[in-house]
């Protein structure tokens, strides 16, 4: 069976499944996702023997030491992968969720009633508890689920997706369908151009990981793709902020997990309080080592602190503007005013979270309409935008798009709609 | 200049619009819209003028005489034009509807507010009347558009969307900007994939027309598109039909407006009842000259009324089930029950609209929970499939995609939504 046959068989299979997964109850979801999460507590034994595997391939595939990490299954790890289960369980189903009701003048009613999406392909780097993440949400969600970890991962993340479809199957026999959740089988790269190319079984394809992969997955698609390519963040201090809130917020933007998509990357501030604002900022980061990088204004203020900055200190090139660091390193630029930072923001930012601190409303709330970003805030920090921070109870990741879903995808974003029309004999005059 | 520069400065200009026209108040919205209705009312002998020379482009063409038609504007066109942007200025406006307010346990206030999509393609073919429309729905949501007619019709487009923008800074000045409806100045072909490659300017493209000219914009795009490729629509007539009810709707469904993408294309029929119900059916479908492609049972049935059917009566082909006819033509098929109808709209359907009748309601809720298309009825027709029959006031398109949109576009759909985190300090902990 050629590759691109492998794949169809596969989508195709995954199809069928979505079908049955669309009719299951929540009760019935909610005992299967019960039944995987005991599945994967009692399976630690064999899924760390599948997982030495894998961390056999990943030595020879020379990974670093933070990757190998990253690939690493231990009992804590597991044990946390299966309360995750649990969690997702214990969420409310976003499956038939009434929408819209009304009643035309004819008599007809027209019901806008949430369903499954249907094929959700999730494509994630080496981090297998993802492979048990994703795939709880799009069965709790009544989608089949394609998944495609890194290929390193790929004995644990087998073993993931099988005992959670055994342990389907054992509380629902035939309505858990065997295609529910798939892992594809080979780390051939050309599976995914040939899965993406079926529109006709898949729906969504989710790239979870380094702007490399999501460039190269949204390239390769014809199947829609929901993703954020980058983070680029910004924190703008207007000239009417208190500044002792500005600093919190901007360190724990910067500093409380530099590695995430919400962390923030650029600090703009209005000149009229620069000369205020650049000590403290200096004073707060310097202790935690941020390496700053400044716009001359900045650097000008900056060298001239009296104390000299103890971590790096250099002049901000234009590329930094755009760059995500997911590090400990900060880029500084003086603005004039808020349509200043807008234009800043539209340029270099990534559309994802963007935050001004002032106490001035109306400088507010011009910001908060005129930045199109998924997330703006007002006095708050960048680092919020998270499904779990939003309520959503649980992510399957953050879309800087402007379709269907916008900022952090839990549960209701996995689903679309249909209208479902009651008549008693209506016809089109 | 290339074309590929063209279409970039095209874009850009109308993703700087679309930032001035997300700010406009529904009154200015409004204001301009009427004003544009005027300004059409009032051109009436220039626009006719304009179109003159489009007229004489489709005879050059050798277009026919329906296209001819479909090309031409006269006066009543021209003032229903100009109703149509009244009517849209009455809707109420799709943009800065709160769709979730909540505040965190930390005080922070999360608001899911809409927001325009920014920069929508729309590609369609011969009428000039769907430049107004078309134009007038986006800026109504906010979003700036450019628009690709028919090269045909390439003078009426220019005429009527620059007739629109003049209107449009007559009343809002330099608030209303120039970029804010654009039509693609050439009729050269190679500026659809030159437009669509733009993933950083436009935010969505709908097609509109024949399903060759849908597929090559979704072939040819890198943006994302929202479309209906055909309508295959089906009714179902389920053994506990209430037959005089049956035919009333699949006469409607079939012969209302058949030119419809929600016309019914394939008549489904439980065995149990088929004897019954073909005699009416060809009684009443012969009345109007529809032809009939039946399958085995259906065709035996059919040739043993005992009166000939007046129309053309063929066997069925396999093919003949995938086709949306847009034409006086009807697939008949016997089916044994819910799981074969629901089996066989699967295969051969478009999920765009399915109905069944009967009159027993678990029945009709199999066939509502597992037929998956964009709107499935219970004893109505599938010509209801309609934004204005919707109660939406005004379609743009129709969606068979899942993500987004499914069913009848209106304003609400060309929107997108952003969220807003009203704080006082807070940070994550």
């Amino acid at each position: 069976m050629s590759l691109a046959e492998q794949m169809e068989q596969l989508a195709r299979s995954a199809r069928e499944a979505s079908h049955a997964l669309a009719l299951l109850s929540t009760a019935e979801k909610n005992d299967a996702l019960l039944a995987m999460a005991d599945a994967l507590d009692a399976g630690a034994e064999p899924l760390q023997a599948a997982n030495r595997e894998d961390l056999k391939v990943g030595e020879s595939l020379g990974l670093t030491k933070a990757m190998m990490d990253r690939l690493a299954l231990d009992t804590k790890r597991i044990r946390a992968m299966a309360q995750g289960l649990r969690e997702v369980a214990a969420l409310p189903d976003p499956v038939g969720r009434m929408l819209n009701d009304r009643t035309r003048p004819n008599g007809l009613r027209l019901q806008k009633v949430t369903v499954p999406l249907g094929v959700i392909v999730i494509i994630y780097e080496s981090r297998p508890n993802v492979t048990a993440d994703a795939a709880s949400l799009c069965f709790k969600s009544g989608n089949a689920t394609i998944l495609r970890g890194g290929k390193e991962a790929l004995h644990s993340n087998q073993w993931i997706a099988q005992t959670m479809v055994e342990a389907g199957r054992r509380i629902l026999g035939d309505r858990f369908p065997n295609s529910a959740i798939q892992v594809v089988p080979t780390p051939d790269r050309a599976a995914i151009p040939a899965l993406l190319a079926l529109t006709q079984y898949v729906d969504l394809c989710m790239p979870r990981g380094g702007e490399g992969l999501i460039r190269a997955v949204t390239e390769a698609s014809k199947v829609p793709v929901i993703k954020h390519f980058k983070g680029v963040c910004h924190v703008y201090v207007h000239a009417a902020a208190d500044l002792t809130m500005a600093v919190d917020i901007l360190d724990n933007a910067k500093t409380q997990r530099p590695s995430t998509c919400n962390a923030a990357e650029t600090l703009l501030v209005d000149r009229e309080v620069a000369e205020q604002l650049l000590p403290l900022v200096a004073h707060r980061l310097g202790n935690k080592n941020v390496e700053l990088r400044a716009d001359p204004a900045a650097f000008a203020l900056l060298s001239n602190l009296g104390v000299k900055y103890p971590a790096a200190l250099v002049p901000a090139e234009e590329a930094d503007y755009f760059n995500e660091y997911n590090d400990y390193i900060l880029n500084i630029r003086v603005v004039e005013d808020v349509s200043h930072a807008v234009a800043h923001i539209r340029h270099f930012g990534s559309a994802h979270s963007d935050s001004i601190v002032t106490q001035d409303e109306s400088a507010a709330r011009r910001f908060l309409a005129e930045v199109d970003s998924a997330a703006v805030y007002w006095n708050a920090s960048t680092r919020f935008t998270d499904g779990g921070e939003f309520g959503m109870g649980a992510e399957i990741g953050i879309s800087t798009d402007k379709l269907h879903a916008r900022g952090p995808m839990g549960l209701e974003e996995l689903c679309s709609y249909k209208w479902i029309g009651w008549g008693n004999g209506q016809v089109r005059g």
